[in-house]
């Protein structure tokens, strides 16, 4: 797997994990405290979010970061620890 | 857990990790493709690392990045989710 696929699964994971919570991307953003078009751009896979800001995204979502890091990884099925 | 600790914990695993391998700091910095004073800020929690950063150190470990995430968070016993 390489980077841009990472951030564009774990981006999809945010997405799906949002909606399951039945958050608008603007009320989710509001709650992490980030701006709704960033949250955008990070479930579109566009941005290379930096750690402290996808602790506060797995916080919101109330869940590990590990876990959706491993949804992540597992969505494409390839070698997790690859990235070129 | 706030995002400090979290930071400062995947720090810990990263050089742990590294140590387990054999690599010296800049010996793997240089497999990584960052700076070795780069990577020493991220060893002590320093630098809040980009995803892709993050994702090529999990490669350079040969470690699945959700699973050096995970150690992080239970390194603390905290709840896991959490990031201040």
């Amino acid at each position: 797997m390489n980077c841009d696929r990472l951030r564009i699964n774990l981006g999809h994971v945010i997405r799906d994990s949002r909606h399951a919570l039945g958050y608008s991307q603007e009320g989710f953003a509001h709650i992490v405290g980030l701006h709704r078009t960033y949250v955008g751009a990070v479930e579109r896979g566009e941005r290379n979010v930096s750690l402290t800001n996808l602790a506060r995204i797995a916080k919101a979502l109330s869940t590990p970061l590990s876990s959706l890091l491993r949804a992540a990884e597992e969505e494409a099925g390839e070698d997790t620890a690859a990235c070129a």
